[in-house]
């Protein structure tokens, strides 16, 4: 994984996958969301929204998929994921039992992300 | 499952587990949480986190999780369940890979329904 973007509140990391993946943290190591200041939830939903939209504009992904769990890491982080049909896993979470072998060929990742930031930036 | 709330917007239903398991739909069936107007999306995350409050008084559990992904069925719902060392599936999501026989013994789910009905309801 590698850190893309990140402020005062939160950082957006990559996970290594065959699909797009990426995960939001709260700087401070917050257990439960419901722990954590109004603002920074905000605009964790806020971020969340952005990567969703551009997700479905750059990859036209089968379904978006969210999650929070931290049961590993009890630190507040958030997953989003585009999913695929073709996805190994799919219509299984990205935690569930694996269907086939994955035939995905999907754009670069790098500039969706390159494009993302841009975006989170306002530009 | 069955219906405990709704109102214009919005409707939570039980999910039949051996944990404490909610999920929120929207009532109009839209694909993806970018495609709710901003007003339920709020409404939403604000349930989120009166029920997470609500099973982390009540239940005192390991951690809660919470998840979006509708793959099977494309029509916005977030699942939230209170989860425990002793599940069936902890530390995996419950969408995991089961570790063992549950040996859980909670309060009433009823119980607990009632109560976050009338903390939703403001009493």
């Amino acid at each position: 994984m590698s850190l893309i973007y990140e402020n005062e509140n939160i950082k957006i990391e990559t996970e290594a996958s065959e699909i797009p993946w990426l995960k939001i943290f709260t700087q401070v190591a917050y257990k439960e969301m419901s722990e954590v200041p109004k603002e920074i939830k905000l605009e964790i939903y806020h971020l969340l929204d952005i990567i969703e939209r551009e997700m479905l504009l750059y990859y036209k992904p089968t379904k978006i998929n969210i999650a929070s769990f931290g049961n590993y890491l009890p630190h507040v982080h958030w997953h989003i994921m585009a999913r695929f049909e073709e996805d190994a896993y799919y219509p299984e979470p990205m935690w569930g039992e694996k269907k086939r072998k994955s035939t995905l060929s999907l754009p670069s990742f790098k500039n969706f992300c390159t494009n993302l930031i841009g975006n989170i930036n306002g530009k």
